[in-house]
């Protein structure tokens, strides 16, 4: 027992010292057919843990069908169902690419990716871009012809400024921005604000430089960046996985790697019990809708930009982002409090992440299954909440379900005896 | 008795409907001499009350002295001294010309400024420019040929920038990026690093359009407004001035108009009480000193940027900068609770400067000179601090004299009967 006990703590150190030392740097954007590793051009990903065809429903289901009509790959919906039935249509799980999906997470061939490197670990993760500040969105489970302009000005307008921007550098180091922000008001899930405009001011002398062959476009791509608080989150996320993603696969290990939703409801991956996603029905939700939507509502379509929390950021940063109960509701000192909370089921306090309202005490870092299952204290995540009809209707914090951490604790004992 | 409180009431009530209502907006940057009224090119102007020439001591002296040979009005020291006693060479006050001063608060004739126009009240208030995050400046009371160097570079190579950028625009609304800012980690005052990505962005559209000519010198613009997070002090202090200059002058009402410091000590006006200023001595201070200075080094020379708490920010909105900790010392909970402490000594709350950590109360606004007396609570500033042998040497949060309050009040009373 003691004997075994050691054995953790050493493994969840180690994967703690993965997470605090992993150094993502945004080296490039590119399509996602380009870069991403068995990425065929019938392959559609999407959040959460993977399932048949069948077994998606609602928004997401919605959403997959739509990325099938953006990709060009059916000419209908009905098409399209009838392809992804017959297997045609390849419905992949993002965590699988070493992508991580925004709600729905719908990405396509076409689709441009941040390309985020970690430089302490070699490991290299994904994120595509923000859709934009319209809650009609390919990945809250909306298609029709204004999610499909929007998804082409983002790849053929805003993006190829940013790229060409970004290859003048050596690669944008995402850490220090996160660090800088969560003394900003940010916690880089739900709140993302100053964190756009520091990544803004490492990108303007390149974006400067491309305005000589005329300026116009190279506003509107700032434009795109900085007007509003999600862009950045895709940064965050691609961050969030590269960081995690080193974590992975080390013996003894009780820390969770990955959390994320699909349309059936929730899952993590714990470090020392390999890739077996562990689930459960849907996390608990407490939202603050957008004027003129109720509660019964509320959607799931999956969700994977809780890479955030699984990394000390988001949720486990709240006390950095007091503005964000405008947005999500609660007041500060609720998030305060919930934001100490969670040091009871995290290996330790980040180094690098500091929050200045705690006295600048590190974030939360690397969520213990053993810890949530003994203390019932439930991770936060800051979300932003689709709705039936699709669309995003509102955000809120949700607490997962506790039989996750409760499954991925027994395979950890059966595994380890203790 | 009673009609003479209900009096003051509402006379403090528009004093602070001015305060709020105001709508400074940038317009132009441009030399003093162009644009300050009566700015003569023999003139120097400098931080707090009036003072004949020769009560001026230590680093305030040298910065005036430093001032007259920036602007070449004397070939050395020894000349420039000769020509200030011989009144050649004129020292005005800041604020009699439209101007605030940063600690010894120094402008002359070719010194650009911040044009700001109160488009609310029509009134224009200027301030010059940040010269740098080296710790020795002229407005620290240092000059030499450093000191010389970076003036010369602001003038002659980040201003022009910002001023073509500008003169693009319609005029910068300042309120906007303030509201914004205070949810982003700043107060203001001490801290002004999101106000700057801020304002940044603001002009982006408009510095991009100019690098069409070459980006390099818009670059080293760019670098220069983001850089520190003292850029933006200069905006939100002419924005202080135009703000607080809108509430002077009200038959009635004990609202503080203007605090500033000289090297002889502190003094404040009042709306109902014209133009006098009630003088007192130094304030108390509790500082945060950089590395390798000591206390005994803490030296007075000024300082008018004390506009901003005038207007409820600075000290009077700490809780939205808890980063601000590490800069000028003390804990967050002790800045939460300094700042609640003041609504105690203000007119009312700040309809648009919210502080979210406060769960989005209004920051406390207008200054009441009668509500100091009766409750002994001081106004709480956050400044830089300067050195014996000139230059900055730390930050902190310092209080004015009581007996400044107490004079102003006896001359309220005095005037209107109660």
């Amino acid at each position: 027992m003691q004997h075994s006990a050691d054995r953790r703590t050493e493994a969840n150190l180690l994967a703690f010292e993965r997470l605090t030392r992993s150094d993502p740097v945004l080296v490039d954007v590119r399509p996602a057919r380009e870069f991403v590793p068995n990425f065929t051009p019938e392959t559609i990903l999407t959040s959460g843990p993977p399932l048949p065809w069948s077994d998606y429903t609602g928004g997401q289901r919605d959403a997959i069908i739509g990325g099938a009509l953006f990709e060009n790959l059916a000419k209908d919906r009905g098409e399209a169902i009838a392809k992804l039935d017959a297997g045609e249509i390849r419905v992949g799980s993002c965590h699988d690419f070493g992508c991580v999906g925004s709600l729905a997470g719908i990405y396509t061939a076409s689709m441009p990716v941040f390309v985020v490197e970690n430089r302490a670990f070699g490991n290299v993760a994904y994120c595509n871009i923000y859709e934009g500040s319209n809650p009609r969105r390919l990945n809250y489970g909306v298609y029709d012809e204004g999610v499909r302009d929007r998804l082409l000005l983002v790849q053929n307008d805003i993006v190829p400024v940013i790229a060409e921007a970004l290859r003048q550098t050596a690669g944008i180091p995402l850490k220090p921005i996160i660090k800088r922000a969560l003394g900003m008001g940010d916690e880089l899930h739900s709140r993302n604000t100053a964190a756009a405009l520091l990544f803004l001011r490492e990108l303007v002398p390149n974006l400067l430089s491309l305005a000589a062959s005329g300026s116009e476009r190279v506003v509107r791509a700032v434009k795109a960046m900085t007007d509003d608080q999600y862009f950045f989150l895709r940064l965050s996320m691609a961050a969030g996985k590269a960081t995690a993603d080193a974590a992975r696969g080390i013996e003894g290990s009780s820390m969770v790697t990955a959390m994320a939703f699909n349309c059936r409801g929730f899952a993590l991956r714990v470090s020392g019990l390999g890739d077996t996603w562990f689930k459960g029905p849907h996390a608990s939700v407490e939202a603050k809708l957008f004027e003129g939507h109720s509660e019964d509502e509320i959607s799931w379509m999956g969700g994977e930009s809780i890479i955030a929390e699984t990394i000390g950021l988001g949720g486990f940063a709240q006390a950095s982002a007091p503005a964000l109960q405008n947005y999500q509701g609660g007041s500060y000192e609720t998030m305060i409090a919930r934001n100490k909370e969670l040091y009871a089921i995290t290996v330790g306090e980040n180094p690098d992440y500091l929050i200045p309202a705690l006295g600048f005490r590190g974030t939360p870092t690397g969520i213990d299954i053993l810890k949530v299952v003994e203390s019932k204290v439930l991770p936060v995540m800051d979300i932003g909440i689709a709705g039936r009809d699709g669309g995003q209707i509102g955000a809120g914090v949700v607490r997962p379900p506790l039989s996750c951490f409760e499954a991925a604790a027994d395979a950890y004992r059966q595994r380890y005896g203790c």
